[in-house]
Parts: structure tokens; C-alpha cells; sequence
């Protein structure tokens, strides 16, 4: 499988968060790899891996950290490629806006496809979709996807509307 | 020109910050179609567009919406396409913080490529950054771009640095 | 007894906040139906739900959910009846501020009743007063329900008056 | 027309907002009475009020209040009357975080319906559709208000859709 | 020993941060009287008792409450005395925001002396300051307190720079 | 009229607030000092200022500043007097969110009776009830000024009573 | 004039308030250099400058930047030089609060002196302390200059004092 | 070795946090003292330490506090050195904002360099920047230190590259 979406983290401790991504593009057929980069701990190397980021083959760059969280913006200065950010919670973050905002609040000119707090597998969806954009195959699986979810609703409503929501 | 872009919004007063969308999709060479869709007050259009947007050719839709900013999460659950969201920052807006969360903190399964507050230019330039990672010519007209981003601070840099701030 | 209020939540995991406020209907004797519809993920089912709603019976309708909670405003546009949205702090939610905005801030035109953060029990005692304004019935058990509250402060007001506070 | 719903505002300076709620009320067919009452300055005047609405016809209160407004609050306890509360934006007001805080955060037992910050317009609105779940006649002014919206939002794009968006 | 103090609370709750107070007022030789008095579920039996205050010999209340808390406000909406609001940080107050802002931001014209966030033991201290104002006796014993408070501090320190923060 | 409220402010630029505190002093009859003490520019002097007080006379400390305002605090470390703070919303603060939190969340020992942000008039009306609870006169200034606050809103209501709200 | 503080801004937009920390170095007669260097347009402009400083002979860094501001934290990872960090209020930022946020909380290694938002001058100041640690000249200037922030609150406390703050 | 930093804290209780600042001092080879002073509770011992702190050969000082947390402040208005706060998330603390907020916002004139909530760590590593600024000694041993947090993200994302994520 084509290698088409880079996983990228500040920290190994962010990898309960960030593996989730690895997990939904499996799931959805999408070939990824991951690594840990520090924007703050290893800024040589996060340059290297943004700038080869395109020529190695990757459609998009999912990078995830908390705090101050440099490492999204940072890379997207560096590749023209889409890069999707995943503001982690850590430890000393302050109820996580400061990863939010120090990610979401990009200047003009470099944006950074934020999602939701802690939201590892939700950026994996999001580089399935933008790949789907392009590949019937995966735009296939997304649907699949979107249907399971649906139906997985639809069972538990069916269940407490047989039961009664006493029993559930 | 192909119409891979859709950008829509709740309301024609988000027009100054989505029209930004518009004009630097122009500058990168990537067609768009623009209009109004409400979430709120015509809920049927908006699920006639966002069901029929991948059939019309589109690659991504541009979200744009202030206070409770339903119109980018609802159409992102109707249609496998990424979905990008802008926070408007409308009048009765709490400082913006409704409309960035509730475009950003989408339950898992159903992502919103979040950019920041007011941030139709940066919406724009992301999308072209989808496509550009598929299309050789968009990719250049990025890169291009990103040059002259950097140029205008090595500009302003050159000036300071000669003339000294005081005469700027 | 009439099913007068239809109680939904985007989640079943919401159930443990959504179900007090069946049990405070249960006490007040307001009939009720709950069931799970999502937004997201049932966006067709919650359209069907929402504009059936009134010839189903339902004078009210109380619609619960997490994050970007956009259930409570999405079936307030599908139907004229009144919505009361209860702002649920789910596991990724920033502190419920994310619940909260995304219900409370609906624009001119869609208003959404909201309650306090996991204020199921409160969502339940408003639709019986909102029915209550039309029932004597449901108006007497407002008040009975009233006095009762007055009379535990009263009770544990004594108590301590009695006893002295470290006795307690 | 029977007066149905009591409008009330903690300071003249409140008219601004509060004043929408009357008009949407009018334009709904709905009768109402509106006059300033002070939890603060004239608290035995708002008991007066509160505990003698329901004998005198209303079905619903809507209470407007800025800064640490416990108008609305306070008049649910004194009523088993809805009791509709609009956040106001006053002048010092902290962005209309302590109007919105310190009307939606009610303890269990007494709900308070609460609106959009500055919501005059929304307040009135939800007060006709609790009316509205009882009368034929207000439920369809408000399918014909509802109407009305879709057809704005359809003329707007409809516009931009003809002439493009650089000529609106 | 006169009773000057009345600390009161809007539920049972309250006590382990309101029961704080009382025990620095007895510490610092203050008579006081403690008791439950909510705004929300008891109203007639807040005005009896913010009425009868002053001629009942109080010099000063202490009122604690959480979430949307009115009573201390409302308390000062009805006496001359000076009112002392504790916010409480209860279970599903959003971080005690709730609780400061509704207390704190009270309208031009009914001031609340507001404490820290849980600031029982404060709200004592600051009723026992305002006493010692006029008392010669009680402001002895604040100096004897604040001296202990010094003591303390600098004990540790002691302790510390002569073992060494390593062995403490 | 003998001096027993002392006025103090970081800088001179929060006289327009700061002055209001005196305004309704002089209104309530209460005799007061006022100048200017800053914690960071003059330690010194408002060591001098907060230890001298109680001597010369005083019998409550009004002290406003902005920003990471400390005056308040250090004030009430050195004397047993009451110290009232007012948080002032200065030009590079954060909405006052700073002032606000550096003067109300005092650690236990040291309280500050806090008012609304930029509540020097709020903070003048709570410095006369601390003196009122112990001098008749003050006392019976202070119930005439509630009787005025509540014939204002009266007023406004009998107007809007009888000429209805559009002609106001 | 040695040059000893290296000042730098993401953008030109910036120069209003770092221009004052050029301004206070000037004022405590410490040499310094400005100049514009973006984190996110020019990447690599950004390394090369952290990367000599130390060997040009700077002894501290000054670097402001708004909204997703990088740019003080990524020179600190660049360079073993204390790095000041001024938030700036730009044109889209939330309140500032994204500009604090991104700046102050660096993770744990790699430290950034965060000063108030838009203090420029706070951030030339801290500068010449730390270079004021190591040169008597410079700890003299810093000395009279504290001296004459005191003079200047003294001088307005004299006049309030003598003339009364109602002829001010 | 001598002792040029000087690490202050409020209370006892932040020792958790503060002496990670010590251990890492020791790490670089920078002496250090550390003891217990507080603002409120000791404030002449703080005026003390304060203006002796250069003559005993200080560089710089670290002051970490919780709440309102005046400690950094106010010795930054008594010295000329720089002065490092730590704003630490005290119990009663509302998520660390009031110690940041109290700490970071000083007004113009009288900087504090404010590090992240709990950085006592950082303080530590800023400290020894700002003397490694002046000393080849401490500059190379920041070096180092800066070399050695890079080696550890290279080792663990060399382990997640050869194991893969899943392994570790």
C-alpha cells in the first residue's frame, strides 16, 4: 500500500492520541507512516522531514502536540502540502487552549487544518477524505464508514426504543 | 477553468471574509463556485448541496459561519468530501469563541478542517493545498506563492535594516 | 398518559444526563418519548424526527448533546415547536464552553432554549412548565414539585439551627 | 389580543435588546406587555410581579438582564411559569460572559430558558412557539415566519448566484 | 458572646467551604450565627431574613452559593449591611466561573464584597476585619493572626535554608 | 466630616473610575482621602500608606488598579482594616480579566472585598454600609440612596406603563 | 554602542510596539538591532539569524509575534541565548489570548521570558536588567530610571494631594 | 560553586513545582539558593530579600506563586535584576489563570519574565540561559543539555520507526 499520509508528533507521550489517526486510516485503506518530530527538540530534522514531505510521496502531514504547539504551523510553512493539526491536551496544558489556539490561529498565508481537541482519529478521517477527494477506492471506504457510523446509532435507538432506556 | 472548490456560507454578511476564499483561489488558479447556504434557515438546501457536491465535480467545500456555526459540521456529515470551516466573527458573536468551537470540536467520526477566526484567505490557500497535492500545476502556483510571501518580509527587512526603523 | 415531549441525545452515551430529565417528567406526570438521533451521524433520521415531531403530539422537544453540539439548533430549524437544548460535557469536550456556545448561540430567527451544562433535570422541569402554562393538571405538580424544594432547605435549614452546623 | 406574554428588563438602558422580543411578537400575532422591574432596586416589586403573571393570563415571562443578572433566575423561583432569559451586553459587562453565566447556570430545580447574548429577537420567537404548541392559529404565523427566512437566504443566493459575488 | 455575623448558604452543600468561615470567626473571637437560605427555592425566606438583618444586631452577612448564584446579591438588594459573597465551586458549576461571575459583576448601586473562588475561611476573616475597624478588641486579634501567618511562613523557611529543601 | 475611607489607585489614569467611589461618598455622607500609591513604581510609600492607615484614622482602604494588579493585595498584607478592590479595565489588559483575578483570588489569610470591574461607584456604596452598620446616620443615608434606586426604576417603568415602550 | 539585543517581529505590522522596547534600550543606554524575520514566511531566514546571535555577540533576543506566534519559541529552540517573548494584539487575534498562549507555554526545556501583552517596553526593559546583572553602567541607568517611575507617581499623588482630584 | 540564582516561593506547598527549577540549575552547574518568602504573609521579609538580593551576588531570581500571585511582581518592583515567575496551579486556583494573569500582566516599567503554568523547570533552564549568556562555562553546558533533549526524540523515533508504533 502507497504510502500517501505522514503522522508526525512532538512527543511519544502524544501517541495515545496520535495512533488513533494511524488506526481510522487503516481501517479506510490509506497507507500512512509515523514518527515523532519536535518542532522545539529536533527543529533540524522537522525541516528535513517537511521539506521532503512531497518528494517522498505524501498527500498530506497530520502533526499533532501540545502547549505551545509549533509543530503543525512550522511544517506547513515548510511543504505546500495540506497539513492537518491535532491540539493535544498534555499535562501542564491549560485545559488544552493553549494547544488549540497556538494551532488554529495561523497568519495569513499558512494555514493548518485544525480539528478538535485530542482529535487524532478525526484527522485521520479528514486525510482519508481529502485523498477520497481523488481515489474512488477510498472515497468508497469513506462511505462504508459514514454508513457504520449511522448504523451504529440506529442500533442503539432501536434497543432503547424496544426496552425502554431503563434497561440499557 | 474546472469548479473543484464550493464555498458557501450561512449568510451574505459572511461575504468580506469568504470573498477572501474567493479572490486567493483566483490568484492560485483553482476554479470555485460560491453561494449562500444556510444551515439554519433553508436546512433542505443545504442537504441538496452538500449530497450532490462530490457528483458536480467538487474536491472540498469551503464552510463559512458565526455564532453557533452549524452550516461546516452539518455539511460534513452529509458528503465524504473534506470540509473546511471558517469562523466568522459576526456581530453578537461572543468574541468569536462560538463560532471557532463549534466548527472545531466535531464528535469523532465526522472531521471540520478548522482555520482561524475570520480566516477566509488561509480557507482558500488550504484547499488549494488539497488540490495542489494531486496537481502539479496548482502545487507550483503554491510554491509561487509561498515565495512571495517570503519575499515582502525579506523586502520589509532589507528596508528597516537600511534605512533603520525610525524612518519607516 | 400523552406523549407530550420528545427527549433526544446524540449519543447513547449521553444517557446518563438525558434520563433525569424523564425522570423528572415521570414525577411531574408529563408523558414522554427518548430516543438517540444524531446530527451527525443520522442527519437524515434527525430530519424525519424533527418535522414529524408536532404532528406526532409533541409539544416540546429536548434535544441533548456534547462538543460542537449542533442537534438542539438543527431540529429547532426543522420544526416550529419550542427546542430546549441541554449542553452536555462529554469526555473531549474543553470544560462544556464548546456544548454550551455551539446550543446557546443560535442566530436570529432559530432560538434554542438552553439549559445549564448537564442540566438534563432542569430541560425536563421547563417542558412541564411550558406545557404547565396550558394544563392545570401539570401547573399543580409545578407547584407541589416547588414547594417540596422549599421544604428540604427548610429541613436542612433546621437541622442546622437546631444541632449546630458540626453536628451535621 | 389576549396578553399572553410579560416582557420585562432589568433597566430601561435593557429597551434596545429587549424591545426586539416585542416586535417579533407582534409580527407573530402573539399579545404581550412589556415594563422594566429590578431584581436589585425594586425586589419586592418582582415578587409582586412574578407571583401573581400566571393569575393574570401570561403563559410565558421573558426577562432580560446584563452583568450579574438574576432577573430571570429569580422570577423562576416565584413562578411556575417558562420563564425566557436574554443575556445582556451591558456596559461593563465582561464581554457578556457574567450575563450569560449567571443566567443559563441554574441550580437544579429552576430552569431558566436562556437565549443568545443580546437575544431580544430569539426570546420573542421562542416565546410564540411555546404558544404556538397550543394554538393553531401562532403555530402557522410561525410556519409562514419560517417560510419567510428560507425565502431571504434563497433571494441572497440567488443574487450572487446571477451576478456573481463581486457585484453584490 | 454577641452574634454579628450571619453566614449563610444556598444549600447544605456549601457547608465544608462556608463552615470555613465560621471556624476563623471563632478562632478570631467573632460571634456568628450559621444557616441555610436559598435565593431559588426558599425567596420569602431569603427576604425575612436579609430584612430582619440589621435589627436582629448583625453587622455584616456572609452568603456562599454556586453555579448562578444570586444569593448574595440579592441579599444586598435588601439590606444596608455589607454583604460578603463566597462563589463555590459546585459539581457542575463550568470551573467556578459561573459562581465568581454572578456574584462578582453586581450593578452600579448594590455592591458584594466578593472573596476567592471556595474562599470560606477569606469571607470570615474579612467580616472579622471590617468588625475590627470598629472594635479595638477584635482588631487585637487580627494582628495576633496575621503575625501567626507570618510565623508559619517563616518557620518553613527556617526549616528549609537549614536542612535544605531536600530533606523536607 | 471626619476622614474614615481612604482612596488609593496604581495611577493616576484610573481617576475617571476611581473618582466615582468619591462621588458617592460624598453623596452618602461618608468623609474620605484619596491620592495616588502604586505597589510597583513606590513600594515604599504604600508600605507607609497601608501600615499608617489604621491610625490615622481610617476605617476601610479603597484601592483600584489594572492589569496584574497587586495595590489591593499588598494593602490588605499590612493592615487588619478591610481593603476593597476595584479591578480597572486599563488600556493593554485582557477584557479585565487580569485585573480581576490578580485582585479577587487572594490566598487564604489575606481577603480583598472585591468589586465589579470598574466598579469604583460600587465600591464607595459597600465601603459607607461597612461604616453604616455602625453609625446610624451613614445607615440611614444609605436606606434613603436604595430608596432613590428603587424610585428610578419606578419612574421608568410608569412611563413605559403608560406612553408604551415606542414613544420612550 | 555594542550591540547586545537582537529585537525581531514576524511582521512589519508589529514595529508599533517592539519599536518601544528599541526606545526604553535607547533610554537605558544599551545598543541593540531590529529587524523583521517570520517564523512561518521565512523559515529559513529564521534558523540562520538564531543560529549566529550568540556568535554576533547578542546576549538576549527579543522576539514578538501575534496570533500563532511561533516565532519567540522556535529561536529559543535555536539558540542558548535567554529569548524574550512579546505577545502582540494583531488584527484577527482573540483577545490576545492566542498570542500569550502560543508564546508562554513552551513545553518543558525549552523556555521563553514571556512578557505582557503588547509590553514592548516591559520586554526592552527586562532585557537591560538581565544585561544589567553583569554591567554596573547599565544596573546604574536601570537604577535612576526605577527612581524616576517613582518620582513620576509621587509627583501626581503631590498634586491630587494639594489641589484636589477635581481640579485635575 | 557560587550562588547567582535565588528561587523564592510563596509557600511551601509550590516545593513540588520549584525545585525542579533547583534540580536543573544543578544540572547546569549554576549555584543556587532557595527559601520560603511571601508577599502577603511576610511582606518586610520580601522587601528584604528583595533589595539585598544583588549586593549578595544574585543574578537573577525565581519567584513562583499560585492564585493571585504577587510575589514576581512585587520583587521585580524592589530590584534591578531580572526576575523569572512561575505561575503555579494552586488548589483553589481557577486552572492556573489568576497565577498566570497576576503574574504575566505587569505594567509597563516593571517587567516579569512569566514562564509556563507549573515551568518550574523552565525557570530553571532560563536562569542558566540568561548567565550562560555571559559565562562560556554555563553556555556550554546549555549546549549540551540542548543536545541531549534532541538525542532523546531521535532514540524514540528510532524505536517507532524500527519497531513501529505498535510495539512500543
Amino acid at each position: 500500500m502507497k504510502i500517501q499520509v505522514g503522522i508526525i508528533m512532538g512527543s511519544k507521550s502524544d501517541l495515545p492520541i496520535m495512533s488513533e489517526a494511524a488506526l481510522v486510516l487503516e481501517e479506510l485503506g490509506v497507507g500512512y507512516e509515523l514518527t515523532v518530530v519536535s518542532a522545539h527538540r529536533t527543529p533540524d530534522r522537522m525541516v528535513d522531514y517537511a521539506k521532503s514531505a512531497k518528494d517522498r510521496g505524501l498527500k498530506v502531514i497530520i502533526a499533532g502536540a501540545g502547549g505551545a504547539a509549533h509543530l503543525p504551523g512550522m511544517v506547513a510553512s515548510l511543504t505546500t502540502l495540506p497539513v492537518i493539526g491535532v491540539p493535544v491536551k498534555s499535562s501542564n496544558s491549560i485545559d488544552g487552549w493553549d494547544s488549540i489556539l497556538s494551532i488554529l490561529q495561523m497568519p495569513a498565508g499558512i494555514p493548518v487544518a485544525t480539528v478538535a481537541l485530542n482529535g487524532g482519529r478525526n484527522a485521520g478521517i479528514l486525510a482519508a477524505s481529502m485523498i477520497g477527494a481523488f481515489s474512488e477506492e477510498i472515497s468508497k471506504n469513506l462511505l462504508a464508514f459514514k454508513e457504520s457510523l449511522k448504523e451504529k446509532v440506529e442500533k442503539s435507538a432501536e434497543e432503547i426504543e424496544t426496552n425502554g432506556w431503563k434497561l440499557t
